[in-house]
């Protein structure tokens, strides 16, 4: 047994919101690649394309024409993954081997803003304020009929988005998904042992540590958290308890404003990209319950690794095993922090 | 409360191997796309290629030089994603916010013949039955000094694979990785609670069905799982109990590798190309326990779709909430079933 180093040394972090694993190979860093590289994204789209269907005033693949809108702009996926009506319950089968749920909801398209040129980091505040009041007006609306609301943004074609126009989703729906279940069960086992909340408990130690924080405002905190997989994943989180977006504070939204546009200013500007990602909240579910225990947060998962157009693929080993990542969460913060937070093409 | 149908309205089903669900939406389907396409791989590589590090007689990035085998090769990865030694375990600070474990084994290459353009469906059976016998040597190795021995391979550009030559990979640890633990907890709970097997019971109700079977011999079943993921997602299970590879007779072997080249064939059927995905086995951990309650078996995740270039993304929603489907499990098997179990370039 030698003494361990974790800068050089395989181990493997546990996410205590997930309960699972990581495997860190830090030493692995230096392999060559010779597979597969992005068409990375660095080149400006025009303010309007007249093919874009989620411009203002184009129309879209059912025929419906978008409104001149100014701001953002909102309606329900043309191809919802999920439908509003409730459908009767299969029977399941013996011994748990074929159990079948109904689904019932709805899926939206959010646009950032009209012009389509412009990512959430190339927003200013005031337009970015007005995309958080989005979410929290989604939000309230649809508390009253769905557990669930997942607001999430799939940016760039690594992330399988299939339309460069500034937008995100939100999909909801009457039952509480896997991955918004496990972290309920994890932050409600942790309350009931420690009588405090885990990710307030959590930010508190980064905060004192600020050996992985990104930044840093009176009321959020981007990091790169302990048990990140992804290269440059962060986790944006208030200081204060807040259980979801909805009762956000004037000051609480213009300071996620600010964070925001600032994190995202140092992912595109680390390799002068549009920095590919998946992004999406995690709040309290509307589920009745008290939720105490629950804390706001929004992951962030980009892909890339090395460059532009050079990502992570999480494959094999990952898909079949553990979840692995060669860089540590500790590197990868540095080189966050080491990013401006004004934009290469605001400057 | 409408009447349910599974190929017409949003549901969800259970995985009973890890627990989780996903998220099946077959009316969305009909959606068009317009993101990224991944170069499909259609041409035949050379049989010898001077610059692959894979090919007998060639050097790699370390300098060594490539025996001339004639049959499959085995060396160690030289980037290896753990590391042979073990360290001590760092504390693990207050709350179990920050609990790392250190992990010690070894990743290896297998080649799995010296023919560059030789994917697995193009071997013979016999050369597939020397795939199988290297599986069941590394096994009896590493399973003397490692508790998981995860034997993968990533085949594709799209898959994270870097180099065409037809090999796959075993990394083997002292530690079981997340994924592997969550099936053994899943299938002792099974086993404590009916006294069978899960998957014994399993395969018999799908054969006894056969919706979603692609292919049967005597002692293997390859179907699409109730619960699968990805869009042409297989599981590859014995008839028998069979705890690892490592146990199988001479004929399990054949009709192993009999089953392979049949369905692996379909799959590069399909869109006509070679079929990219990601594959692995499951079988007992060499934990020293009676582990009856396992079942040896292959997962193989291909992400394709639609056609050769466009593939399934498993993200936003995916990463945040749920696995999600278009097609169900049935349509996929029926499509699997209708294509040849001969390969298009043997014809
Ligand atoms: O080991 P390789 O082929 O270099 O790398 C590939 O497979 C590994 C195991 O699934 C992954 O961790 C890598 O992201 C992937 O690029
Ligand atoms: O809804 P979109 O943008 O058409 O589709 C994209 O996001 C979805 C939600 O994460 C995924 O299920 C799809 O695979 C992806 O292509």
């Amino acid at each position: 047994n030698l003494a361990f180093d974790p800068n050089d040394h395989s181990h493997r972090r546990k996410n205590p919101l997930t309960g699972e694993w990581v495997l860190v190979s830090p030493h692995r860093s230096k392999r060559p690649w010779q597979g597969q590289q992005e068409p990375p994204s660095t080149d400006t789209p025009p303010s309007h394309d007249p093919d874009c269907y989620l411009c203002a005033g184009n129309k879209r693949i059912t025929g419906e024409v978008n409104p001149q809108y100014s701001s953002t702009f909102v309606f329900t996926n043309d191809f919802a993954a999920v439908q509003k009506e409730s459908h009767k319950a299969p029977e399941s089968t013996n011994k748990g081997l074929f159990v079948t749920q109904p689904v019932s909801g709805t899926a939206r398209v959010i646009c950032f803003s009209p012009d389509h040129s412009r990512s959430l980091p190339l927003l200013s505040i005031e337009e970015l304020n007005a995309v958080v009041s989005c979410w929290q007006e989604q939000l309230t609306e649809l508390k009253e009929s769905c557990s669930w609301v997942q607001i999430f943004e799939n940016k760039g074609a690594a992330m399988g988005c299939s339309n460069p126009h500034p937008h995100g989703q939100i999909w909801a729906t009457d039952q509480i998904p896997t991955k918004a279940e496990k972290a309920d069960k994890n932050l409600k086992a942790y309350f009931d042992e420690h009588g405090s909340n885990l990710l307030l408990d959590y930010v508190e130690e980064e905060l004192a540590s600020g050996e992985r924080i990104v930044d840093a405002n009176e009321d959020w905190v981007a990091l790169v958290p302990y048990w990140a997989c992804w290269p440059f994943e962060t986790l944006l989180l208030p200081r204060k308890h807040i259980k979801h977006l909805d009762v956000l504070t004037e000051q609480q939204k213009e300071n996620l404003s600010k964070i925001l546009k600032a994190t995202l200013s140092r992912y595109d500007n680390l390799f002068n990209c549009s920095f590919p990602y998946s992004m999406g909240w995690h709040g309290q579910p509307f589920d009745g319950k008290d939720n105490t225990h629950w804390q706001v947060h929004a992951h962030f998962y980009p892909p890339l690794l090395r460059s532009a157009s050079v990502k992570k693929f999480m494959v094999g080993y990952e898909m079949l095993a553990e979840a692995q990542r060669d860089i540590t969460p500790e590197q990868a913060a540095a080189r966050l922090r080491e990013c401006s937070t004004t934009h290469y093409l605001a400057k």
